[in-house]
């Protein structure tokens, strides 16, 4: 796509400045860029390299002095230009058809427009929405519903009857409802597993990192909301819910059966026990411990977790901690030495 | 399946109160039950539940006063509700047979009753025991062994030279047998790669979560051992030994060469450090990093791991500490004050 | 192989004693040893085993007084017996060839000597080089290049035009070049998807263990450096950099944009949030969380991360703290009784 930095300006909403009629090809990183690509400068600091750049065109914020180059003025660059790169960038997808050496069970009901690569496996049942990417090297067990414009990229594992919402991405290697973690404990030791009954449902908008888990229930169903985002090698176990657009990032593990917020963020490493709640627009650090309930909008952090001002707190002093020991055991001696006196 | 709850009772051995002569098709949650589906009440706090579901039946402790449904009586409603699911729920399994789109190797010995899914490969030498499930998308590489009325997921890659017991459960992705993680590290800063020989024994009734790893030993064998439950996404490095019905939850990761005690439980995201002893029967809280061997029967918590009722002290007093420091330093003061009055 | 230990001296450049005529056949541990095979004795407390095993010859230290055997003298046994090991063991690789049931487009070039297994799918304009084995159940988007010599196993997912050196193993389910988890969040709660447009480079003679992520750049390039090290489970996510012969232990996370420096070891289960530089040399200890830049040769441990010695010396009193806050509680009394007195 070649298009005017006018006509670009149009499109994005947003005032220029310069020369309007500069052609934009792409977009590009300031030192990255070459002729034809568009920039964008978020932060101060990396003023010297707008300076540098061979971009052709900047979207910088409405008050920065620079003329150097024809710019779009934005109160958020950095939005303005992903809104700019979403215009420019598709991202790599197989024509749609099944190719020849898929397998795809005659009674799959597969929609207009699909891709199915090379060696994917559909199984019995299967209904695939239009216009959806199946790469090669998929396994859709029998009885799963996937949505339209959705894209499965290669190695994605879907158990059997799960169903997948509309515009869900899922990275590579990605398993949908494998068994949860289920077991009752033998008088000999041994483990009687609890057949694990439920599914797993992906609304539209989720997205899902390479080589993450998501388990189905042992009843029922887990089931990710609408519009949630999730990042690499995160376990989401049996019967737990995660909120609309809440944003687990990467190696969060979610034990069983606990109800993540609307909105809550979670971030890399952290754990939640089984059976809580994790309130809505919660803000949970990274590798934090969650053991007990929190609240909607609350911020915590550390395992056991803490509020993240007590947090803060105790770890300001912790390397004090050492000192303080001996120091009262100094003051211990100097009060019996004074007690000894009066 | 159908029923009815007089026979349920028999095969379940418990006794039954209400019309024996209702007929049960399945089971399911308090919730989600229909008619023909048996429930069960395991907390009180459910109790709301059992009043208004459709269920048909519902398993209950012996000393609950209910008659609205017919009922089973169990001193543990939970584990007789699921040896009745158990008898209802079949998991979803392809039929037997070798699918013409699989590649075996003609030196491969498949016993009777074997399913072999879509592009499943199974190298030379491979011997599988009767009755086992290869879904599609398994690669098996030359020389593993795997034992009768295993199920291996789509997805699932063994390694050269592998083995696999009877009733192994392995999930979608999991990687048994690649290498472990050795170097010796030379004058210049690179790596010098230490050949990892051994293999990977994984014993029967074992069962593996998706997309964990078990890697192969340098020399000898990494071990799971008979009954040992791992979740997802856990790693079992290079010449461990996971004991006997040990369970490892979710993002557990064990070390080079540690081992771990027959019955241990390591909750999710324990890390166990290398050459080290978890004693048998020992309980390791949720994201514990162990640095030391661990006694049979200890229950430890935290990182740098601590007794676990060392640790709960610590942490009741951590948010005090901050507060303490200003404290210990006023007193000093005070007694400063008081030394220079004597 | 079979070689004379005089020969076998003579190529890892030791001193023998004993009969040079001896054949060794191959490597292995004391216990496991046969006739034939070499052993090493790297700590004097595994002195019994040597004294006990079937082995035909041993590598000790030079000062070792020991005769029952011909011995290669060292002053590192383990490096010496590892050189030989890496002598007398192939790990298994396939044939060279493309398998009639790969699908390789036909404007992919693929080096001499290059093997792909069943089932793999190499994308247009992909380039293989000399002697590199593709597995099976291996997909390679269109655009990747690969280098000579490389490895990549079974269930390995090369996403669109990302970049793979020589001499590069990859395990099975390693993902390379998913997206990077970038979003921002729109005024309605949800997350408008940053194109992931950039790609990763896997420079020369990197290892990454199974089910390992490295996520594309939003815009340039994730790059691990040549030589680097990567276990198991570890994601590196989009935009960063990881040093030459740096060592990623496995369950590391890495936020974007974060640099690892040369040589620095992150040891299992450590967290590196986003935008930081970990410096050269720098040890994390594991489990640590680390939220600020980490100075070169630095060594640390924690989360949040401190000091190795800070760290060391706060677990140190930790257990003693709970105490502690009583006993301020007390010395307060005493105090504010001297107070009265005074």
């Amino acid at each position: 796509m070649t298009i005017t930095l006018r006509e670009l300006a149009r499109k994005l909403d947003c005032p220029f400045e310069g020369d309007g009629a500069v052609e934009i090809t792409g977009v590009a990183g300031l030192e990255q860029a070459g002729p034809g690509e568009l920039v964008f400068l978020a932060q101060a600091k990396f003023r010297p390299l707008l300076e540098q750049t061979k971009a052709s065109a900047a979207v910088v914020s409405p008050d920065l002095p620079f003329s150097r180059l024809p710019v779009l003025r934005s109160a958020d660059p950095h939005r303005t230009f992903v809104l700019a790169a979403r215009l420019f960038y598709e991202p790599y997808r197989p024509a749609p058809g099944i190719h020849p050496a898929a397998v795809v069970s005659p009674s799959a009901r597969i929609g207009e427009g699909v891709s199915v690569g090379a060696f994917s496996v559909i199984g019995d049942g299967v209904e695939i929405g239009a216009g959806t990417v199946v790469f090669p090297h998929v396994t859709v067990y029998p009885g799963v519903k996937i949505g339209a414009a959705s894209v499965l990229h290669s190695g994605v594992e879907l158990r059997e009857n799960v169903t997948i919402g509309d515009r869900v991405i899922l990275h590579n290697g990605v398993v949908i409802g494998a068994d949860g973690f289920g077991y009752l404990r033998n008088a000999d030791g041994s483990h009687l597993k609890i057949p694990q009954m439920g599914t797993v449902i992906i609304e539209d908008d989720v997205e899902i990192g390479a080589n993450s888990t998501v388990d189905r229930a042992a009843l029922g169903a887990t089931i990710i909301r609408r519009g949630a985002k999730i990042d690499d090698l995160v376990i989401v176990s049996h019967n737990c819910e995660v909120g609309e657009n809440a944003i687990l990032v990467a190696q969060v593990g979610i034990a069983g059966s606990s109800k993540i917020g609307r909105g809550a963020i979670l971030s890399g490493q952290v754990g939640i026990a089984d059976h809580l709640t994790v309130g809505e627009g919660a803000i949970i650090a990274a590798k934090s411990g969650v053991t007990g309930n929190v609240p909607a909008g609350a911020f915590i952090s550390g395992s056991p977790h803490l509020d993240i001002r007590v947090w803060r707190k105790f770890w300001a002093v912790a390397p004090q901690l050492y000192d303080l020991v001996k120091e009262v055991k100094k003051l211990r001696a100097r009060v019996e030495e004074l007690e000894k006196k009066n």
